[in-house]
């Protein structure tokens, strides 16, 4: 009973949101600590010298995390039991790295903070991956699919070796003294640039460039290019998200399977529980079943929305005191799965009749709809003036209109706000997530409009609120007045074929988390990573403080050139960008080169890598997640259950 | 029967061929016609004038092919009769084609070929298209696919002006007079500029470049970007490839299923005149069946693989006599489906000991083996000539050892060719496809070198043979000694994870045919409409002759500093790789700019509509359809049916 206890007030919500936000908090820490990221740009030229926590303060933190973490990992253990502790690799693998990390936080502190390499940042992400049964899920969804990846990644390597040969060939061949080939010395001048280009050709990021010198020369060159992107980037790649999708389908259909199956041995045990109560007190075989009394008792205990156990209740009630039999029971479970339509508390009655009419005209959904045309209408203001002072000087901008127009439309929507909580009353009013979300940008906007009323005065002609600070409260109050276009995204859902697309996207958003999960643990590691390798290899050009002579000299398309200066690895937020900017892959290859150039050349390793890992891996992942949710979700057979996707 | 007749020799191999040869022809005159393709280059700086046809040479052509379509046409209504004919809109819209056509012929020979726009040239595709019921079928799922890509475009439409709207307001705030946002001065000067920006993000083809100068002031402006990339392009993009994939699925299961359907009825029509000729003899209800002998006289007349018939008769033999039952006879036909087994030519029987240890070891596929290593060993030595060269000028370069490798290496291929010729005998050598290819390869190898040694004599110290026209014969030899690589081919089967993958390949290409031809209908018509748009629009720099003075100028990433002159519009395979660089999508914005300057902003719209139907749909599809087979292939359910695209 003793550890029935512990089992529940581990997973109350009250602890296992602790946990969240302590994951949450050490993973954070990357933001703050040494290489801290707390300057306003991460451009090398620009940038500032950051704020540097005294060492103890971080270390601090993180000591309390890892407390948190040991706590866990002990309750867990002892809810297990230390023989299913020693078979379970992923418990063994949580102590271990809590070990290594109280150990390397101990290191770390003795030596004052200034020790070359943590250990523990590599770690962290473990501990939001071992939180997540999902997550775990995906990650041997992914290990089974390896092999299938691993021959077509054969195949690519195949691929990219033959036409990086017989490129070379065929860009050395008919070379004369006088005309060496522009093409061989530009892309293919020695072996490992000739593979570095075709790879890059390969994510399509130096298309046209790369063919543009043997094509100026001849037409046919071309043919050499497009059946290398046909085959490797049309038919190889897209190979590789077919293999991909396949392993996930298979894989996500069963742990629904096994998830099902868990839930129905739960409630048959539960049963067996319940009915075996009773046959101590009757004894009499035919009456084997559950007494709704009992059942309900149990309920009350249970942990589970309010709506569903309400549903399991009225359904249970409706079987009046016979005794419910096995497959009775199972079926009361399935209004779980059914999800509960929330009604509206009851508007307001008046009595007089030019109230009601009122009340009817404004709960009326073509009120909606003039909210709607009124917010157009100020969008379209808003555009105009944007159209209109394009190419104006900030100084000769005239607000005064704007300004004006401004008022008018906050005038409308509170009266809007106003009018709808009369109608509606305000429980009502409030139990429409769409009048929530209008009621609090309106609030907002409010708000903002009387504080610039009150520090810039009523608008009049060459009226121009000040900047103070980095956006002036009348900068504000515009784009504020901007997120009033999130009311038409209510339209959406009124359209036929829209409203489907949209409801997957919403049911596809709920089953992201632990997809998201991994892109987090890939994006901290490579990250931390990428700090220790790269930290500091990318400085400043001479000439600090003005562009244009610094750039004079740097060759077109070079990192220089393009003033690529914020995409290194400095500290961790830069280092995050830089990697989202490699994993879009476009112009990646001006990275590559400049690390190549910064560094050397096994940072093409580095990258190469990454590549790999979040853009051929992952985006092809989230594909298949995004297939499968969307044609489990069309498909006319299975309509009854969940979305694959959901199963926790 | 004179119908039958003229059914028959209508779908002969040779009719069918000569009209695919047709189609070929009249789709292959753009090359030659008068913005002739015929140049070396397609550069406007380099570019020499064409050869153009004379007035009449090809008009002459086109009218052989135009009255070879009249005569399909007039076939084909024949054989379906006029009442279906008038209610089949793919055959009346084949008649009004060739009207058009005609009448545009006499058009342009009335005003001796100067006509300004050749509407035929569009409808040219049409011919193709109409051949061929699977690219029917695709672009009829495709249009049923069409409500819903157009709700996700829409949805894209709202992420797009909502960005942009919001993009301008972010980088006008906090303007001021000394220092205008670079942000919005470089993307989002105008509300079109800012669109077109967006757009391109959205493809992701100007990723870092567009978020570095607000990035470079501020971080937090990077969220901006990445939000924006991970919507659109990430989601809303892939939303894109699920509706697609969800359709065609559908949709070509529907076509294999009336596939099957219309062959069951095919031959149970077969089965009931067969054995009603029967039961006019023998009149009892109960013996009705099919008589094996009118079975196998009937079969002699039908058309199909020798191989099959072969198979189909051996079944029927089987049944010795006995009348066949409907069922049996449908399960006659099933022989259809299976694939045969070709059968190699018994080996030569030698009598000497000698000569059969010799034939036993030849024929061993340990001889194979030892090929393969030969040709590695070849690869790798031309890999390490490659790589030694590089830096070398072409007059310094030393081919002597090279020459003499190559020597060694034909020798022994054709040594190769000769004892497997012997262990195999002649038509037992050529049984195996993967000879067949060495064979072509060594003996086309064996000629070059050959006249290699006979122009340039015996290879010695400090040879060097000499240029003639574009590639010397030594430098032929040298490329077609790389296409022994693809000896190397022959091992993945023998891997078992790779067989997998390679076998879909292969069945995917059998089933590329419909795609291929969509494809090229979309490239026709989209060239030919490019080239009446843009022909000549972009004109050769000053200093036609040197490079880099023209160069200076220009700003970086512009279309003349990038040199892009060879992706014009003025003949057609010229317009073909530029639409495939469009199609590729990276730098597109390269050319979406220069044309803007070039011609007009209304050639925009050309060139995202290409994007739209090539990168969009047709990517996608081409994805779908990947999907579908490779599915299809690994799903142990339906291991037996034909996968579903071989349908015709």
């Amino acid at each position: 009973a003793r550890s029935m206890c512990l089992y529940r007030w581990y997973y109350s919500n009250l602890c296992q949101r602790t946990l969240s936000f302590t994951i949450f908090l050490i993973l954070f820490l990357a933001f703050i600590e040494t290489p801290s990221s707390l300057t306003r740009t991460a451009d090398v030229r620009y940038r500032s010298l950051p704020w540097e926590p005294p060492c103890g303060l971080m270390e601090g933190v993180e000591l309390l995390c890892l407390l948190v973490f040991v706590a866990d990992v002990s309750v867990k253990g002892y809810l297990v039991g230390w023989s299913q502790f020693q078979r379970n690799l992923w418990l063994l693998a949580y102590l271990t790295v809590l070990v290594v990390s109280l150990v390397d936080w101990t290191v770390s502190l003795s030596l004052l903070c200034q020790e070359p390499l943590r250990m523990r940042r590599l770690l962290r992400p473990f501990f939001l991956l071992q939180n997540s049964s999902m997550m775990k899920k995906t990650l041997k969804c992914i290990r089974s699919s390896l092999p299938d990846m691993a021959s077509v990644g054969l195949l690519l390597a195949i691929h990219l070796c033959l036409f990086t040969t017989f490129g070379m060939l065929l860009f050395t061949v008919g070379e004369k003294d006088m005309e060496p080939n522009r093409e061989r010395l530009a892309y293919f001048r020695s072996l490992p640039e000739a593979l570095t280009s075709l790879l890059v050709l390969l994510t399509t990021a130096n298309n046209p460039d790369v063919m543009i010198p043997a094509y100026s020369k001849n037409r046919a060159y071309a043919i050499f290019f497009v059946v290398f992107t046909m085959i490797g980037s049309l038919f190889l790649m897209n190979l590789l998200t077919a293999i991909i999708y396949n392993q996930f389908r298979g894989y996500l259909m069963k742990s629904l399977q096994t998830s099902l199956f868990r839930r129905r041995l739960g409630t048959r045990a539960a049963y067996e529980v319940l009915s075996s109560r009773l046959g101590q007190a009757g004894a009499t075989p035919e009456a084997v079943g559950v007494k709704p009394q009992n059942f309900l008792q149990v309920l009350q205990k249970v942990q589970m929305t309010n709506s569903h156990k309400q549903a399991i209740m009225e359904k249970v009630h409706s079987y009046n005191d016979t005794l419910l039999s096995a497959d009775e029971f199972q079926k009361v479970f399935d209004e779980l799965d059914k999800s509960v339509i929330k009604e509206h508390p009851l508007k307001p009655q008046y009595q007089s009749p030019f109230l009601q009419t009122a009340q009817f005209l404004f709960s009326h959904y073509y009120f909606d709809y003039l909210g709607n045309i009124i917010a157009l209408g100020n969008l379209v203001s808003i555009c105009v003036f944007l159209v209109q002072d394009a190419d104006v000087l900030p100084r000769n901008r005239d607000d005064f209109v704007l300004g004006i127009l401004d008022c008018i439309f906050i005038l409308y929507y509170v009266l809007e706000l106003l009018l709808k909580v009369f109608a509606l009353g305000p429980w009502g009013y409030l139990s429409y997530p769409s009048n929530v979300c209008d009621g609090l940008l309106t609030s907002i906007l409010l708000v903002l409009e009387i504080s610039t009323l009150a520090v810039y005065g009523f608008p009049h002609p060459r009226w121009k609120p000040e900047t103070l600070g980095l956006l002036s409260l009348w900068d504000m109050t515009r784009l504020v007045n901007m997120l009033i276009v999130f009311r038409f995204l209510r339209i959406i859902p009124n359209m036929k074929p829209m409203a489907m697309v949209v409801s997957t996207v919403l049911g596809l958003v709920q089953n992201l988390r632990a997809f998201g999960g991994i892109l987090v643990v890939v994006y901290y590691v490579f990250a931390i990573v990428g700090i220790s390798l790269f930290r500091g290899t990318i400085v400043a050009p001479f000439g600090n403080s003005s562009l244009a002579p610094a750039n004079g000299s740097a060759s077109c398309g070079s990192f220089e050139q393009l003033e690529y200066w914020a995409n290194n690895f400095d500290d961790f937020a830069a280092a995050l960008v830089t990697l989202w900017n490699v994993m879009v892959v476009n112009n990646w290859q001006v990275i590559l080169d400049a690390y190549e150039r910064y560094v050397g050349p096994w940072s093409k390793i580095y990258f190469v890598l990454w590549w790999l890992v979040s853009s051929v891996i992952w985006v092809n992942l989230f594909l298949a997640l995004l297939l499968e949710n969307f044609l489990h979700r069309w498909d006319p057979q299975n309509h009854e259950q969940p979305p694959a996707g959901s199963v926790e």
